[in-house]
């Protein structure tokens, strides 16, 4: 028996239990050339809400009664391929079925199992690259410049904040609680937290936190707390826009004050990416992270719900604001 | 007799004659290391608008019955300086006087006075480094790409679009007139011209005019110009801002859709910039510019307004559209 989670219906705004559906189907076998995967740990992330939509993006839709597919750490079951043995540990970006069959294209083999496994789906994996890639090929930072992360104890937002520090930047962060800017201090080393809840006037508590102004804002979140921030940036500020879990969600277009006039006075720059344009720098980024997390610079944090059914809600609490740090489900 | 033209009054949006004066006060007599200077040249420019606000903005306000200050062509009318002889011709950033003293310092010396004078304030001025900096170090374009500019037919946006077909780009203006597009065809080597006032459906035109796309967008107008022209940017697009002539009159801040989803999704960059962020480059840049004028591979447009006193009115002029190409008073 194999349990299947598909998309039953496309979400409008926030995601609900109702759009997704379990189903039930046989563990399939593996031919010639390919191996049986048994899953081990799904990544839940915000981006997945995009493919969600029947809207052209940089990754197509996914389709309704087909399984979702998300970063997955998983175990070789059976083999019938050379390259791997049952037991090996993989990762790859994968279905959300307990069971499913592979060629091996795109996996990769994770060689040490037995540390920091789950950091392959985060500090190690796409968050810790997106992080790491966004930060230094945009962000550029210098020593004693002021880097500002939005969602910083996200997934994300909470490697940016340790990185700049490594870079010898002044890391403020911008969360939603008053726990999360504490986690954000005592634990990814960011100098001072800003809790856009509680803080009504947030353009002046950005002025307080930087009192230098800022020079990058790594943005995971668009919205209204970029229109703040931005208000703050110094001359030739480096804005790398890595998400907008805040517009996410909406069905109608959002409207802000226009970021032109003031990219033009402060000779600023915003840039989207994709951690996929970075790929050919993969390598060198990932072996940078393992040493910072060997060397004790660099820490992760995650939320991890026990159980494959779990999944769609998982997802879901990623829009509550609840999680810190990387959304993990174990099955 | 000296005449001055000052800042009486800063403007409420639109500049009026009544927000200048003209005053009359003594020719002023060079001392030891200075010279003399009668100006020839004129050099109106929107930019100037931003420095009418009592703001801080990347260069400081224009103070209240002080003159304004802008490009200028002049002529050495008395020398104390071992510099500069008499009948020298310079340009560089001048109050509107008709003669004024200098030190020599920001003077650049003419040193072909006989041909493309006036060019000094365009083309081989700040407005074409502006154009050849902005393009190439932020556009980046390739042969084949295709550019669209925003104010085509203004003074930055037509030596744009002539540098990106030297550069062997698809280029497509949008202007304000059917004139004006027509001269994009006719004049300045563009392969399309979009007329924003008479296309109601700009999204659509754009589309049209930019069958596959645009890689480059410079953009010199912001506002919902702007708007329409992201809905059609590639994959990897690069979006110079050089300013945003619509939105200097706006005494409110303006709203339009939120351009950091966008710009996830087409991982496009987005660029303001000012000239003198590429100071060490003006003159290999000028260069350039020079001898594509001299191979003919370059054209410039003037409108030349004649009389110190025609001043307001020239600058006045820019913001009603009707000027094409760079505006400039002869006294």
């Amino acid at each position: 028996m194999n349990k299947v989670i598909v998309l039953y219906r496309r979400p409008i705004g926030k995601p609900v239990l109702g759009d997704f559906r379990l189903n039930i189907e046989e563990v399939p076998v593996p031919d010639d050339g390919e191996i049986l995967l048994k899953t081990r740990y799904v990544s839940v992330d915000p981006y997945l809400r995009g493919r969600m939509n029947d809207a052209a993006s940089y990754v197509p839709p996914f389709q309704l009664n087909k399984p979702i597919q998300s970063g997955i750490i998983a175990e070789v079951a059976d083999s019938n391929h050379s390259g791997y043995k049952i037991g090996d540990i993989v990762s790859g970006n994968l279905v959300w079925k307990e069971y499913q069959i592979s060629s091996g294209k795109g996996l990769q083999l994770i060689e040490t199992p037995d540390i920091y496994l789950t950091a392959n789906l985060g500090v190690l994996g796409m968050t810790g690259l997106t992080a790491y890639l966004g930060l230094t090929e945009i962000g550029v930072p210098k020593p004693g410049e002021t880097l500002l992360v939005s969602g910083a104890a996200g997934a994300v937002g909470s490697i940016v904040g340790q990185i700049g520090k490594i870079m010898g930047c002044r890391v403020v962060g911008i969360a939603g609680s008053g726990q999360k800017v504490e986690l954000l201090k005592s634990k990814f080393n960011f100098d001072e937290g800003i809790n856009y809840k509680t803080n009504v006037d947030l353009d002046k508590a950005i002025k307080t936190a930087c009192p230098d102004g800022v020079d990058i804002y790594f943005d995971n979140v668009g919205g209204k707390i970029s229109d703040a921030v931005l208000k703050n940036i110094n001359k030739h500020a480096r804005i790398p826009i890595c998400g907008a879990i805040s517009l996410y969600n909406e069905t109608e277009e959002e409207s802000g004050p226009y970021v032109q006039p003031l990219l033009v006075r402060k000779s600023a720059l915003m840039q989207g990416f994709l951690v996929s344009d970075y790929s050919e720098k993969f390598s060198e980024a990932k072996k940078q992270l393992f040493n910072w997390l060997k060397e004790g610079k660099l820490t992760y944090h995650e939320t991890i719900i026990n159980g494959f059914d779990q999944i769609p809600h998982a997802f879901i609490e990623l829009f509550e604001g609840l999680n810190e740090g990387k959304m993990i489900v174990k099955v």
